[in-house]
């Protein structure tokens, strides 16, 4: 068994503390460490190091490597960012190469897990049942009706295992919508959370990526060697980019299932994903979330972070994220800090490039 | 003629931009000017300016000196802040013994006029009145039903030059006391300014505050010589704090006469006050001002303000103060900034010495 994990992804969702150089898996916006060091620790139990696959950005290799000096894991550098589906079918390829039989668990390095050992219990159910050669994803149990997540419908009867067929992956849905999925009990989360051998998955780019798939069969003897590199990049230029979900896992041919798992699951999409995951453990009795040096008065259900050298006071707020850094300030509408991308975009476009 | 500006209050209700040591009428929170300059700029062609007397705190001595480098102005520096009444009477002392006759303008360093040509015609019917022995006191005309101010009720029947007798001084009143007062046209605003000759306004303090008149009696002689700041800090130690109005206004033996004046009158008490003076000269159709380093997106009606290095940025706010400095950023309710004392109490509790 291997594990990949899928630290590619840039990101300005939290801005200003992430910037394009600092993307939120290599940031410790819950906890101590950095959101890719958590992801590592939560399963490194379940295999050897060396079989834990990091699959990072090139512009993080040097600080992925820095902060597993100590581990024999392997990092694989992604010469750009191609979404979920090439850095699949490059991990895919490169265990394949190492003579792996056995499943792959692919996670994102940036999502939180309440509750690590119904997590890697779920995940291990997911190997049994991808050792047969199916694709199994982890289907997580939802809490609220939630629009900011694609669903993942399965069929009503379960197999004999407990597990289930997967019916559909469904898009993003309205409110209304997301309502009756929580009612109906046949959805899930699809938290991006995927385990299949090397071979089925090889198997499915062929069928769905052919042209890609080829690519990865061409780049097989440079691994490890001086111009792998070179390889890659031509190979991911003529790539697009695609999630996994759409390239593949909605086309697929073999059996798809889904392994429930309620594991306090959260994308830590925004600000406000994080608040939620924050105020479970640290709760003032009026919903505040208060980090570094802030002093606040009179305030209910905000959210205020410092993070730079000054002390952050507040007053009479209701629903307001504060975030400070040595460079910037965000002050926000809580429940619209997915929004602050705007901002991002609107200091690009005013050329403040030493903010991004 | 003299005019005097008293310039000796202490404040933290601009807090974090002013501290104990930079009360607002040295910040230039209206425009490019500390208040106190943009307060004798208002007058200063109304008299010589050896005829104007800034009396200020010690420890504003050296900054007021300082800014006042190429004018003929006076200093007086008070040792410890005791409210107006003793500022008034040492201010009167100091001018009598200059030999004046005619009346003194009294002004607070710190409050904004919006049209200064009909504020100067204002204190010249004052001083005409007050020249035949009377108190005279502006009455702001009132535009709204502000229970945060003191207010000046007159007879309902003017005197022969258009002015009033003062019926009576009446506290700040609540919201419903204010809107009677606002439909009844005999009430004005009290912006603390005042007009009287120096032997009026002593003859007051002998009758009201016969201690002080004694102090200031004895004081006399030191008057420029070496021995002056002790005497001073001894009369000063010996007196109570309390407000010119409360002291003497509402209890003078001599007529007290009210002129009335719309001119745009603000004592820029709070954040909030501020905000309402500069959102005439800074409109941008959603009630935004903002100052400094700026960028905001979808908000309204909400006063961002950076004096740091910092970029301040805002997504989605509605009725927010922000106000970030070097050490310390501000976000408030901006309808509830006139509480920032609370901020300034707490940080004060908590030994945050050099934040204040």
């Amino acid at each position: 068994m291997h594990i990949v994990i899928m630290a590619g992804g840039s990101g300005t969702r939290f801005w200003p503390v992430s910037r394009e150089l600092r993307p939120k898996q290599f940031l410790n916006i819950i906890g101590d460490k950095p959101m890719v060091v958590a992801t590592y620790e939560r399963i490194r139990s379940l295999v050897a190091d060396e079989r834990i696959l990091l699959v990072v950005g090139e512009q993080h290799r040097k600080e992925t490597e820095r902060l597993f000096a100590d581990r024999a894991v392997r990092v694989l550098a992604e010469p750009k960012g191609r979404n979920t589906a090439p850095c699949i079918g490059l991990a895919a390829k490169y265990i394949d190469r190492l003579g792996e039989k056995g499943p792959i668990i692919i996670l994102p390095a940036d999502h939180h897990i309440g509750d690590s050992e119904v997590f890697r219990k779920a995940l291990l159910q997911a190997t049994r049942i991808a050792a047969d050669g199916g694709i199994v994803t982890l289907g997580i149990v939802p809490t609220r009706p939630e629009t900011g997540y694609g669903y993942i419908r399965r069929y009503s009867q379960p197999e004999a295992d407990g597990t289930y067929r997967v019916l559909k992956f469904v898009e993003k849905p309205n409110l209304e919508t997301a309502r009756d999925y929580l009612l109906n009990g046949d959805y899930y989360w699809n938290a991006g959370i995927f385990v299949a051998t090397p071979q089925a998955l090889l198997e499915e780019f062929e069928e769905r990526m052919p042209q890609f798939a080829r690519g990865l069969e061409q780049l097989q003897p440079s691994f490890d060697r001086p111009e792998f590199e070179t390889k890659l990049a031509t190979l991911y230029d003529s790539t697009e980019g695609i999630s996994f979900d759409y390239a593949i896992m909605e086309k697929a041919t073999r059996p798809v299932y889904v392994v429930p798992c309620d594991c306090g699951w959260s994308d830590v999409g925004s600000w406000f994903s994080l608040y939620e995951v924050r105020i479970f453990d640290q709760q003032d009795g009026l919903g505040n979330v208060t980090e570094g040096s802030t002093l606040q008065i009179d305030c209910r259900e905000s959210f205020l972070v410092s993070r730079g050298k000054r002390v952050l006071t507040a007053l009479g707020l209701t629903n307001i994220l504060v975030v400070d850094t040595d460079d910037a300030i965000l002050v926000a509408d809580l429940k619209r800090s997915q929004e602050v991308k705007k901002i991002v975009d609107s200091l690009k476009e005013s050329g403040s490039i030493d903010l991004l």
